[in-house]
């Protein structure tokens, strides 16, 4: 291991780069803002991955795969979607290399292989879908068409950083298609809570559901409902979102189906998506000075053995020992790693765990044998208890959803603190600078109020809350009534 | 259901085309070469995934991911595999849309918005892991790295057929990094092995296992590795490859390690890897005139329950006993459905399910709820048979098994009737064009030979076989020495 990580108080930001690069999760690569994911932060997004897709197939839907690439006459059909992701569209426009008669042993692109149109990278793929959909669908029969798809996107942002904002990233993209408005709103609220869901009963992560204003909607939704959440450093991150698209890509893609009279119609919309970006939510909730925390659900190791011993004769009986530790919790399902590399001393194996998150270590040494104990070491607390043997199993047992849940504990606690009801602009400011996270204020319903607190404090609107009392006031900035409180933070 | 299938014997090409389309494994999109994978041909491919990932698991793999481009300058790294690759690559120019001021409503490239250097959508991934590599490895304790990658890749095929040969295709991609040569040799056998046993095992597909000719080898490689499967038209089709790729790599991205001795050494590597043509290599496996025939390990379902009824009182009494059916069979890990859609009638069902290759019908009809029977109706065979509720479940049981074997035991038996030994290039010339399949001959063991009888009759050859005895001979075109026999095909 290298050296110590900066901690939070001193720099939050390099803390967290240093944070993802020093626990093996990912780095930069050669291409711009392209990230590579590195085997164990890989680990951590496909026991994500399998959980969302388990939620997603229990709730009906079916995978498939759609093309990369979006032609640009289609990209440009719902004009909405268009406009808003033109500005950051990776595009091809050739198709092949040839050698470069000034520069032997390189190569350019050949000039004569020009696309007769150009391509862009699916930044998302509504217009590939829909596009497909309107040969899928005929009669309400056909209905509704739930769909999801697992893959890679790219949008060419400027500033990107590792996990939360990258040209390329991993996603799934849920797109569906229905008989009626009442239908396809009810199922963009059903994914919003499975996203919900997941967030705090795998990632022990707190979310906020609500709906986005109007500027904050995706561009061609007609309502986009989030789930937003609280980093550690007070700025809010938003985790999820699920769209209602209305019929505008059904009739962008003319879409129609014969309805049960007979008649035909434009078919309702949704599509809904989360991302790598969920491993830097999940890192920014619960990791501290130390390094990773890993909430058990989705610790690719839940639990590492490491042998201290001298002799060789120490390590065959501690290796005996560990087997059958190993053994009875694999019986558990617990994922459980007997650490017995040579290369490296049990110091920096310690090390390594902690950095990495590994909710708990066993330590076990040649005086644990006489004693026939063992030491676990929690990663949370950074606690240390010695237990018998025979009492292993049960603890370790009880200790991994006592993690679990103590972590989604405080980080409920946190946020909850950490949202705060003001009623002047002034306290806003001051909340915004001092105390940070949610603030629950009055706003005036409008476009201009919003971009103008935006622009004077940069923070948003996250979110208008789907629960919790609704009761009139004035606006924070305006002075103007407002219908309800919304909540504002500083975001990711 | 629509019309039905052309025959194999009528025209197998078209056949194939029909079939992937009509049993809903995929279709051509709007975008040239691409496929989309739809929702039960991703399951297919779904359950391929899973067993392989679980195979790359158990050989110690782990999985991670790099980027979707590579920069120009990386991609011309190492020559070889740039040559191979470059005059089908997708090239990324630029990195913005605008509005046209020619054609309102209209986006074009925005002739401001050029990337410095070109980024091509990864054929391969090799270079831009190598890179990465380098970053990796410093000391033989770093050593063997062995990753894998699921992944989309790009290849601007000229001639595209779904699953076969697509512009975009998903693949897996195996690359590794060893201290010996010995080491990234016995790598990839293994991992030829790995594709051997999971064809033979989970697709029911037999393959024989060999090396490429030099001509034939991946580019950049030193040694190429295949399995070569049979199709059931006599044309051969190559399902998978692996790869030694020498100190190739390692010299072009300057990878290099200290080794036990404390010198510094480039590092061996190897690479594999399957793709979604592996659903094609299924297909023309096993199924036949009505349609599709799936192996039990790979079928989505592997028993629908289809219920024959007049009545309201019907269906609910055969619910009744399909419910606790699929609850038996769910109990021994048995994937099976339960088809009560109320749109389609059950002929319509019987079909459907026949053209989709479910392997094993339960029609449970009111007068079986009488007897206490259900009909039972093998996909391979065709044939049907009464069995009682009580023998139900081990029935369904052994015949998944015996479907399974029986699959594979036909296409091994098919397969080794068309491996054809000749002499003589009248011989070879005679097979090729009547009983077709594989020609077992005599070659000199240069590129000219193989080139010409390439040139005269379109067959190649598929693979040098690793096992099977080596005898001396003369070439069965040239006549000149020949060190042993080597397979040749015509090939997908």
């Amino acid at each position: 291991m290298s050296k110590k990580l900066t901690s939070r108080a001193e720099d939050y930001s390099k803390w967290y780069n240093e944070l993802v690069v020093k626990a093996d999760l990912a780095e930069n690569s050669a291409v711009r803002g392209c990230m590579v994911i590195k085997p164990y932060g890989y680990a951590i997004w496909e026991k994500m991955q399998a959980e969302l897709d388990k939620m997603f197939k229990e709730t009906g839907h079916e995978n498939a795969y759609f093309p990369l690439f979006v032609p640009k006459s289609l990209f440009e059909a719902e004009e909405k979607n268009a406009e808003g992701f033109a500005k950051e569209c990776a595009i091809v426009t050739h198709y092949r290399l040839q050698n470069d008669p000034d520069k032997p042993g390189k190569l350019r692109v050949d000039p004569e292989a020009k696309l007769e149109e150009e391509l862009i990278v699916r930044p998302t793929s509504e217009a590939i879908i829909w596009n497909t959909f309107r040969g899928w669908v005929q009669s309400y029969r056909d209905l509704p068409l739930l769909i999801n798809q697992w893959a890679n996107v790219v949008r060419w942002e400027m500033r990107t950083r590792l996990f939360l904002r990258t040209a390329e990233f991993l996603w799934q993209e849920g797109h569906t298609a229905h008989e009626t408005k009442k239908e396809a709103l009810a199922e963009a609220e059903l994914m919003n809570n499975v996203y919900a869901t997941f967030a705090e009963k795998f990632m022990a992560m707190p979310v906020i559901q609500g709906l986005k204003t109007e500027s904050e909607r995706f561009a061609g939704a007609e309502e986009t409902y989030c789930i937003e959440s609280l980093m550690q450093d007070g700025k809010a991150l938003q985790a999820g979102t699920s769209h209602f698209l209305g019929q505008n890509f059904a009739k962008a893609f003319d879409v129609k189906f014969a309805n049960k009279e007979g008649k035909q119609d434009y078919v309702w919309a949704t599509s809904w998506g989360v991302s790598t970006r969920l491993m830097g939510a999940l890192i920014m909730t619960h990791s501290d000075d130390h390094g990773l925390v890993l909430p058990p659900s989705l610790a690719p190791n839940q639990v590492v053995i490491v042998p201290i011993y001298k002799s060789e004769d120490d390590l065959n009986a501690i290796t005996e020992v560990a087997n059958g530790v190993l053994s009875d919790l694999r019986g558990k399902n617990i994922t459980v790693k007997y650490d017995n590399r040579t290369t490296r001393r049990p110091g920096a194996k310690f090390a390594q765990h902690e950095l990495q998150g590994v909710p708990l270590r066993i330590a076990i040494g040649a005086r644990d044998l006489a004693n026939g104990t063992v030491e676990i070491a929690r990663r949370d607390t950074l606690t240390k208890e010695v237990v018998t043997l025979d009492s292993l199993n049960e603890k370790i047992e009880a200790l991994l959803i006592e993690i679990q849940e103590s972590l989604f504990k405080k980080a409920l606690d946190f946020r909850n603190e950490h949202i705060s009801e003001v009623d002047t602009f002034d306290e806003f400011k001051s909340v915004l600078e001092t105390k940070t996270g949610f603030i629950s204020a009055h706003w005036d319903g409008t476009n201009e109020t919003e971009e103008k607190i935006k622009t004077l404090t940069k923070a948003t609107i996250r979110c208008i809350p789907l629960e919790g009392e609704v009761e009139a006031g004035v606006c924070v900035y305006s002075g103007k009534p407002s219908k309800r409180r919304v909540l504002f933070a500083k975001a990711y």
